[in-house]
């Protein structure tokens, strides 16, 4: 198998953020031929790292002489990263992301690499404010290169979870919340790190537990800051808890059910009643996300992100052979 | 001066922290003789280590051979401190203190050594939730040992700001916010790093930034965690703010504004409009939450927090010299 790789081989699709990057060696009818991928992430590159980085991972797959696209989505076209792809403006049509593509600098004859661009948002002193996005419009892309048109309702959940506004396969409004990272700084770094532990859900209590904390952060979201010091008093003083981990995990449920209630605090008047929410990511959050939403009477359904990215890289590289070779905005 | 220090020597006055011991030589009309301090906070101690942390710091201030009280508040009585001293439950007068205070074993005979207890709230399901507190309760005894049976609201600014309502020197409900422990995780751990800096609020255009963040924070609660990725996604995007460190400062203001307006939006059916809230703190703190009360209409007078406890201390110390020997909660 992998000595056909080479020969086999369309183009290279890879994800590349802040602390890994991944990749996929593709064929001409989209199939997934091999997997790559190490903690070379943006944060730990210069410039001249990439192409070495990249060949690292994606090197054997290869063929002698021929070159190969390979389309990169995410932090490796941030200002610090490879080369800036610089953000492109709303409104900003998903089939089209390719026509902001750049081409960074390389040596190995056989790679024709192209970075896509982000999207960026200018404050409107109304709905929108400003924010950034970089990886998760190619996920958004792959949305819609599988329901062409797409109009609705996004979110992306993770370290900065993303809810995104599509009006026919445009993205016309987002909103970023900084809930995994939250969730992440007070579960390990603040005094509540004694007090919980990470949870599947897989226990019922657990997930009532979350449950009626993000009932709770929805409906009193100012009182955010209240219920987490709360989670410590009630490890000192509440007896109905259980012991050791099954109260840590109950306590970290918990936890996250506030940091997730608090972000769907602010979309209440958003969320659609007659429509599904579109979540983007890997299966286990995106479950939590799923259990959020029903908990507030509103309904989802998942696309997985690893199959949203490599739709979305593939309708960049399927579509647009001629990238903007000047990285140039166009 | 230091040699009459213990020729004049009444008692000593210590507040003990998790990071940090403060100690005062007290005269018997309660001037301050001495200070002293050291970083042996209760995180850094086991109970053996205490005496010979506290001797380091007041060891140069006690008589060759007479017992000298020593009153102490804060964390030293924690259940992983010196010696515990159990939270008293609410309705707790704070006037009666001491009659909560245990003797933890020491060695040298010139130390008579009593640990304050904290309070504590059980939940009640309806205004009062699982609550601690441990060290502020002395502070509180200071606003009554000055305002003998002080009804209002006081508020304690910091790491885990505390709200109190008093009635007659009691406290009856108390809440207790995160607010200072999420505003140094978010300003020094998360992506926000890179684009705040700490503010005195000294320019203008950054205490309107702290104003214009608290309204939006009370008024809108639930976009709390968008708009902390909003002060990043600004960094690159608003041309209107200023560069360099003005452009941190005015981002970190408004970090600072949006965590404590976070914390008042819960507070405002409870902000009197009669009366001043009591804002027991360090000065710099409380400057902060008085601009961020006045921002909501409110008014609000300034108790120095080390007087307070200096108060309380000496309420404690004057009024029970029989502490309770066994440990035991009375």
């Amino acid at each position: 198998m992998h000595e056909e790789i080479p020969e086999r081989l369309a183009w290279i699709a890879v994800d590349w953020g802040s602390s890994h990057l991944r990749a996929w060696a593709m064929d001409a009818q989209g199939a997934v031929l091999a997997r790559g991928g190490s903690d070379q992430g943006m944060l730990a590159l210069t410039p001249p790292a990439y192409e070495p980085a990249l060949l690292e991972t994606v090197g054997d797959w290869l063929p002698a002489s021929d070159r190969v696209p390979v389309w990169i989505c995410g932090m490796a076209g941030a200002r610090q990263g490879w080369r800036e792809a610089a953000y492109l403006p709303l409104p900003a049509r998903l089939d089209q992301l390719a026509r902001g593509a750049v081409a960074p600098p390389v040596c190995d004859p056989r790679l024709d690499v192209r970075l896509l661009p982000g999207l960026c948002q200018y404050a409107d002193g109304a709905q929108r404010s400003f924010d950034v996005m970089r990886g998760e419009e190619t996920q958004l892309a792959g949305l819609v290169a599988r329901e062409p048109g797409f109009s609705g309702l996004a979110c992306l959940p993770g370290t900065h979870a993303k809810w995104v506004w599509l009006e026919a396969g445009t993205v016309v409004r987002f909103a970023t919340f900084l809930t995994g990272e939250l969730y992440g700084l007070l579960a390990s770094q603040s005094v509540l790190r004694h007090s919980v532990a990470d949870t599947s859900l897989g226990e019922s209590d657990c997930r009532e537990a979350f449950a009626d904390a993000v009932r709770e952060a929805a409906s009193e979201p100012g009182r955010f800051s209240q219920r987490l010091f709360g989670l410590r008093a009630a490890d000192l003083l509440d007896d109905t808890l259980p012991h050791d981990q099954a109260r840590r995990a109950r306590l970290g449920a918990r936890l996250s059910g506030l940091t997730i209630g608090l972000e769907l605090s602010a979309l209440t008047d958003d969320l659609p009643s007659d429509a599904a929410v579109i979540l983007i990511g890997n299966a286990a959050l995106c479950a939590r996300y799923t259990l959020a939403l029903s908990t507030l009477g509103r309904s989802s359904r998942h696309l997985d992100g690893e199959t949203a990215v490599l739709a979305g890289l593939e309708l960049a590289a399927a579509g647009m052979g001629e990238a903007n070779p000047t990285g140039e905005t166009p």
